[in-house]
């Protein structure tokens, strides 16, 4: 099924109510929003459209719904699988760019008002468009911390953060997005307002609706804001880099830590020597922070309540016992402000430092936590196996079962054209490995459009067929940002 | 639309596939399971039907599903709501019990396997029919702690506890069910088995699916088996009561506890003086645990890791201050896990030493934490002008702001009486206020079909009309669960 056109009437209707800073058809506009953040795609788009407010945004679907047409909702346009790019749906140009297009572009961008703030319900009200850095900023200033952060957080909206179920460095204590959303407001895709802000803890009135706007990539309805959930400001962080001789004692670290410090532990990131020397080599300002190289490094980052006893202490005794038992080789504290910054630099530059050593295939995969050591090992291997030269390397999120692991061209050669030739098999080989083994091949960027076929070709078909089943019901005429996470219609036709 | 009975050949397969153990039409054997736990409701069903294994459990469901037969789910049958009763099913001869219904009452009691219980994942899994009691004992024999709690734990089991999203006293630290279920494995309308067990922190393959069977109410599917999220066994609790001369107060002093203390705040629980009253006059082996009375009173509970400081030093700190800054009148910590029991008691024996006075209607209600002292004031006034007579009163998880709101019988008179010509338009104006007032009429119970009528008069219709679609898309016979949480077929024409 092509989707139509929107028809002159609607485009005129929408120019009507929303006006120049919510409307418009000029390529040099929507030029900057049609290429995904890691510019593997652009799309095209009849308009760009922007709604001010939640009534505007009803406005649109409604009318969007009326024609059947296409909505593609964007927030920071900082999705890792370019789940909010408008390309893929049937009759655009793509490749083209600009207007012509048959999808409208919803940006959330102009709705960043920060409705409330409450201490006392730890909660705060944000519309959709607010970015990630602005919300840390607003309710830091009520002595309240929104805990979720990610490299993208001055990109990255609150709109898409829940529609992708985001996560960050600190999924390890307070969960990802998912756990911290209390309620969400949010255009239906026949128009209706699913109004749901009041910040409740507790709800059992039937089955929780914003439950599948949360990681949802915009298919099932447009939010147009939300209650998060704060907690207390930090009192005092404590930061720590620990060199491990296997990853294997990464995990009793981790087990240890969290016996000794319960949910003190917030971050408990693996880095692997082969990482830690591209960031030491690409990377500037930065230096070794253990004396020796040890074949694989954690940061951890544990806080303590502000008028709680600080956290350092109980951090060093809990390191030193490790060190004392063997499964540590070294480890050292940060012992000030600065040096904890400069820690997380050396784990936070590794994308960046990967990605000036060369081009690779990236992934983002989860299995259980306890079994990752002997998975990163074996996977590696048999990538090698299966593409020689291919160099794989894995890094992240440890504590969570989560690492990216991405594989990085033969040294030496091009690139580029190695990319072009493998990038896609290998990240099919990696997807496969890491469903075998009864993980995800999506643990935090979601499906988008860029993991889409892999995807279909590795779900279960009983939960396939279950999300289409709700995708149809929620969503008949199949106009929330058709392409991403599910098949396109000609797709499903497919036996 | 009447359920239709099950044939005899579909019965007679049940039997052959089930043997003895897992299939009874005998009205001894099912009399027991007929009636909720509130004793409010009896109901009658076609037959007994109890799967050993989730093949059986999906065996039973395809076979019900080819007929259009109802299915009730049941686990502990410790509903408070009646949602695991067979009754109201179309066609029923209500009241009269055992076999000759039309639904297959499935009890969920014979799977009761923990399949593994796994430190290093921080996980648990265990089948449907696990009871929680023994969930706890089974994971605290591995130094692990699974950190929901409540009153029915010996009845009430993993799949009840799930398709409920049940709360308890732990809910300020770890959240409900629904944050501590990592997978689930359930067996849906059609027959078809939804597997997702694997211990994932993070997975962002598209819609959450488990989350529709998370307080889902057995109407979307049935549970089979589910990954637990567990923590670090507990190093040391301390239990304080505490006296407050407002409600507010008691709001101030939560807020201050956290800040202070973290995560580390377990429960905050509420007691007003003339509960606390009820209970020293009913129950025996308690006795006041503050010398004078106070208006409110709070039960805090607060932990720490098994290798962190004992928690005790800090509370006693933060109350002394509050006692100081005058926003707490008089508190006392116990000095001995005894003492702390005893503290406990108090809190617990509220619903029973409530029923021994006499009889109220029961409300389960939630607003924003910040609303909830003015709240309870209002309702209480507001309830009492509209059934003169009537007694409020307000007890429970005020960190959360959720509280149990019972109205009881006018002293002195004839209670059942008066229950039986004022309990309904009582909790339908109960429901009505809490409404109003952005809350909800179900913070922990559910709908289940106790409050099945309120809720349809009371719930959102974009709401309602999203969850009909869902149900209509997952559940197309209707044969799961029907008269619970959703409106029978016959209730749905009404305009």
């Amino acid at each position: 099924m092509a989707y139509p056109k929107p028809s002159a009437a609607l485009l005129a209707r929408l120019s009507e109510r929303l006006g120049p800073a919510g409307f418009s058809v000029d390529p040099a506009d929507l030029a900057p929003w049609l290429t995904d953040w890691r510019r593997r795609l652009t799309g095209s788009a009849a308009a760009l459209v922007s709604p001010a407010n939640a009534d505007d945004a009803a406005f649109v679907v409604a009318l969007a719904a009326a024609e059947g047409v296409a909505i593609v909702p964007q927030g920071g346009n900082s999705s890792m699988v370019a789940g909010a790019t408008p390309a893929g749906i049937g009759g655009d140009g793509e490749g083209e760019g600009g207007g012509g297009g048959r999808a409208l572009l919803v940006s959330m961008r102009r709705m960043r008002t920060i409705r409330s703030v409450s201490p006392q319900d730890n909660a705060v009200i944000a519309e959709a468009g607010v970015v990630l850095a602005d919300l840390h900023a607003a309710v830091e200033a009520q002595a309240r911390r929104f805990p979720l952060s990610l490299a993208a957080k001055g990109n990255a909206t609150v709109g898409g953060l829940i529609s992708t179920n985001a996560g960050g460095t600190q999924v390890l204590r307070f969960g990802p997005m998912r756990s911290l959303v209390l309620g969400v407001e949010a255009v239906l895709p026949d128009g209706s307002m699913l109004r749901g802000l009041a910040p409740l803890r507790k709800d059992n009135r039937g089955y929780d609706l914003k439950q599948l706007l949360i990681g949802g990539e915009g298919t099932l309805g447009l939010i147009t804001a939300a209650t998060l959930r704060l907690v207390p400001a930090i009192g005092a962080r404590a930061v720590a880099w620990i060199g491990l001789r296997s990853a294997d004692d990464a995990l009793a670290l981790l087990r240890r830590l969290e016996d000794a410090l319960g949910e003190a532990v917030e971050s408990f990131e693996l880095v692997p020597a082969e990482g830690l020397a591209l960031v030491l080599r690409h990377i500037p300002d930065t230096r070794a922070p253990l004396a020796d190289s040890h074949v694989w490094n954690v940061l951890v980052e544990a806080v303590s309540p502000s008028g709680g006893e600080p956290i350092e202490a109980r951090l060093e005794a809990v390191l030193a016992d490790a060190i004392e038992r063997g499964f540590a080789a070294d480890a050292t504290i940060a012992a000030s402000e600065a040096q904890a910054d400069a820690l997380w630099k050396l784990r936070e530059s590794m994308s960046e430092a990967e990605a000036r050593d060369g081009i690779a295939a990236k992934h983002d995969i989860t299995v259980p936590v306890a079994d990752m050591p002997a998975f990163m090992a074996r996977a590696a291997d048999a990538v090698i196996a299966r593409f020689p030269g291919a160099r794989p390397i894995a890094f992240g999120h440890l504590g969570d079962g989560n690492v990216h692991f991405n594989v990085r061209a033969p040294a030496g050669g091009d690139g580029k054209a190695w990319f072009a030739a493998h990038a896609a098999p290998v990240s099919r080989f990696v997807h496969g490995l890491v469903t075998q083994a009864g993980g995800s091949m999506s643990a935090e960027h979601g499906i988008g459009r860029l993991k889409r076929a892999d995807f279909l070709d590795l779900v279960d078909p009983v939960r396939l067929a279950a999300m289409l089943a709700i995708k149809d019901a929620v969503d008949p005429k199949g106009i929330m940002n058709p392409g991403a996470l599910l098949p396109l219609a000609e797709e499903r036709r497919r036996p």
